[in-house]
């Protein structure tokens, strides 16, 4: 094989109404490498007056800090570099006077995008990082506005910019610092009445999941994450949340197990809105998004991203990134997908299980590119830390733990809440005798194996005189008969009548 | 870039006299990846009587372990197969009922290498994982034998093949297993005995490094690491282990730290073996090699691997594999050894300085390519558990560690073994330097400084006005010079005069 040459940089910065973003990356075998990241609190929404006119300071702090980006932007080609602004630029009567000088030491445009071109990039984001091709409401709660969307695939159906945003609902509704009942309710009404004209259409539409960008959504999975929840977001644990906040008197006082000090300020604005979306739309559950503006503006110019299954480019690229055996791989999977058909009407697993297998199959080999001896301790090691576009959390995590147990000794697996413990322990089961089924490497001789299975016990039968040609395969295959047996799940090794 | 096309496999097979094994590989980018590792314990040596037969059990356990083997050979091309016999083999005088039967079985000739063909493969394992290119001795005590090699870069200049062995060694002088000091002493002396006939040639032909391989000297650094002692083998470290050894009345009492029960049977007739070679050879110092027997099968048989310096084929091999930016990591280096000239000589460092800094630098964003956010954890993560031939396991330790802190917080060092604490921590300072010098990626954009040094302060002059031109840079540098400086390092960054 060749010596990579070397890929290209891109830039996306963001003038956000809290922060400007600068985000460094390059491609890497069809997947976004982060090489930099910059990031000020320049307080742009807070330098707004009652005449919407940025104060002077404001300027300056967003001026000092384009001059940081400006250096490290020119080793990058103008055409793969997009640099925007949004609310609070949208907003300001004398945005020009802050754009000419921003332009002088960027040396480039910034784009001040309508919040509705917001809304669709933003889509775009979350298109490009999350799994599945169902009908979806993102929800994007920045500084100055929120963005709702509703969109399939990477298409998008209804895009609207709503002025809520969780600075401005902080300067509004929280001013005295004071996190009363009164403070939340007023915040949240607040906000519910923004919401309302757009509710009738897009309950109308109508969608099947819904994932949530932004701070307040990445607050909220840190303090579920902390505090041993799962990954789903609900009114239910919304409204844990406030009364979890409301038993501190005032906003400097929050200390919330998993909440950072650097997200706390605007905690309670955002989730107030959050709480006012979750009303009007009537929303059952959302997770968090993989990405959102940025990922949408990074992803647009690397045109040759838009992949139709974002999970599948996701494993495409992993295989190519960590060298592994494509045709191995496909062998596995192949040999896993046969064996869940053939339990599938009998343990009835959850639908994202098929895909979860298959992830786990093809990534089996991850680990080897490290170190042989533990594989599987580093598969799990790069899985939970790698990012994935297209699966959550929880779907990484019990990947990671999968492939943690994908040969060798077998242990229970932790708990997880990406699918139930049930069938994950099953998932387990498939993959492990799939790799063992596997290991000659040649997928021409893969043995002639039927199923079945009777509850939790499983049947491998093959063709008589098979295992005795076959030794290592058969002293594997016994191996793990008697391991999933003591673990309580009955494998029983014979040869077809 | 294109998906990267199936590697073609290797099996090389090794019928020792204690344990045959197995190994199957393949190429990825100019690195060997191991698939399959399948060792059985089949004592022949064991099953030899006093005229040299194979017992019929022995043989048994032999063709029982090769129709193992068979099985996976089946999927390898001929010629990518290598399978050898060594002492055990060489010695008995039926081994020609082993080997009809033992070729039914794998369907192809098992070659009985004879012990200087033996040596001269062992010394090419040794040479393609080692680094450096010093005239080395290499000393390999196996079951039934025990190789002593002189040579230089590829070439070996002197090979033979002594009747020693950990095995016989066990079965001779320690038979009562009682780990007396007169059983050591017989061990001891009767090992120098066979040794003598070679002596003055090898004093003559003399070395600089002397590497060990074999069960024992791993099983010796697995001790010295448990044990909290630094990589070298000395005879005052072996002797210490005798001592350890001989405060247990019996074998199998032996309880000595960091020593599995797995190697604990042939542990003290292996180092009455490696005092013997010591002694007679009057060695100072010994090190670990990277690999033996089968490495040298395989690499043999991967003709391309041969580059006449191993470190440098593994770093452009670990860059390949991890997908680095290879420009970015060629300018970071470049400045790097730009700033080790400077400081040189006020400094005084170790030689292997120089090549530690020039490896770090060359892998400094390996982490990155799991993830940017902590990717000094993931570096050291990495470079701990990936096979860096060329480089010691002290070496790979604190290019881990200066990974660990090549960008953000500095924290002080571990104790490491490599490098005096000094010079570790002077790497530390030059790799943080040169990281951010070279953050814009466009080498032809890197500052034009110069570096000056006295004792332990560091005066990084910048031309005029150039530092107010480079906000980024110039926030960058001082931040690290407060850091340093914090950590007791000074640095000052300034304008030239």
């Amino acid at each position: 094989m060749e010596r990579s040459s070397v890929s290209p940089l891109y830039a996306a910065i963001d003038l956000g109404s809290n922060s400007f973003h600068m985000w460094i990356v390059r491609e890497v075998a069809g997947s976004v490498q982060t090489l930099a990241k910059i990031k000020r609190k320049v307080r742009l929404a807070a330098g707004l007056n009652a005449h919407n006119e940025l104060s002077e300071e404001a300027m300056q702090r967003g001026w000092e800090c384009l001059s940081l980006f400006a250096e490290r932007l020119q080793d990058i080609p103008a055409k793969r570099i997009r640099i925007v602004g949004t609310a609070a630029l949208r907003t300001a009567v004398n945005a020009e006077t802050f754009l000419s000088k921003a332009k002088d030491i960027l040396g480039y445009d910034v784009e001040i995008i309508p919040g509705e071109e917001e809304a669709r990039i933003i889509y775009q984001g979350v298109a490009h990082t999350s799994g599945g091709s169902d009908k979806r409401l993102v929800v994007d709660i920045g500084g100055a506005s929120t963005e709702v969307i509703i969109g399939e695939g990477f298409d998008a159906s209804a895009l609207t910019s709503l002025k809520i945003g969780c600075v401005t609902w902080l300067e509004r509704y929280f001013k005295d610092r004071y996190l009363t009942a009164e403070n939340f309710e007023a915040a949240i009404n607040a906000a519910k009445h923004t919401i309302e004209p757009i509710v009738e259409h897009y309950t109308q539409l109508g969608w099947e999941t819904c994932v949530g960008a932004s701070g307040t959504v990445q607050a909220l999975q840190e303090i579920m994450l902390a505090q041993g929840m799962d990954e789903i977001i609900t009114l239910q644990k919304l409204k844990r949340m406030q009364r979890q906040a409301m038993q501190y008197e005032r906003l400097e006082d929050l200390d919330i197990e998993g909440l950072t000090l650097e997200r706390a300020l605007v905690f309670p604005s955002g989730l107030s809105i959050l709480i006012a979306v979750f009303e009007s739309l009537n929303i059952q559950s959302m997770t968090l998004a993989g990405g959102a503006l940025r990922e949408g503006m990074v992803y647009e110019m690397m045109s040759q991203m838009r992949h139709h299954d974002v999970r599948e480019r996701t494993l495409i690229s992993v295989q190519e990134r960590f060298q592994l055996d494509i045709r191995h791989a496909n062998a596995v999977t192949h040999c896993a997908m046969a064996l869940l058909t053939a339990c599938e009407q009998e343990w009835q697993l959850e639908p994202q299980a098929k895909y979860l297998l298959h992830a786990s199959a093809t990534l089996h080999e991850i680990g080897a590119s490290i170190e042989f001896k533990k594989s599987g301790e580093h598969a799990a090691y790069l899985i939970n830390h790698i990012d994935l576009p297209g699966f959550t959390r929880a779907q990484k995590h019990l990947i990671a733990e999968l492939l943690r147990r994908f040969r060798e000794q077998l242990t229970s697996l932790p708990e997880q809440h990406a699918l139930s413990a049930h069938s994950a322990a099953r998932l387990l089961r498939l993959l492990r005798l799939a790799v063992i089924l596997c290991h000659r490497r040649d997928h021409t001789q893969q043995p002639p194996f039927s199923l079945s299975v009777a509850d939790n016990t499983l049947v491998l039968a093959l063709p008589a005189g098979w295992l005795a040609a076959n030794p290592l395969t058969c002293a594997e295959l016994q191996q793990e008969a008697t391991r999933q047996t003591d673990m309580g799940w009955p494998l029983v090794i014979e040869e077809s009548k």
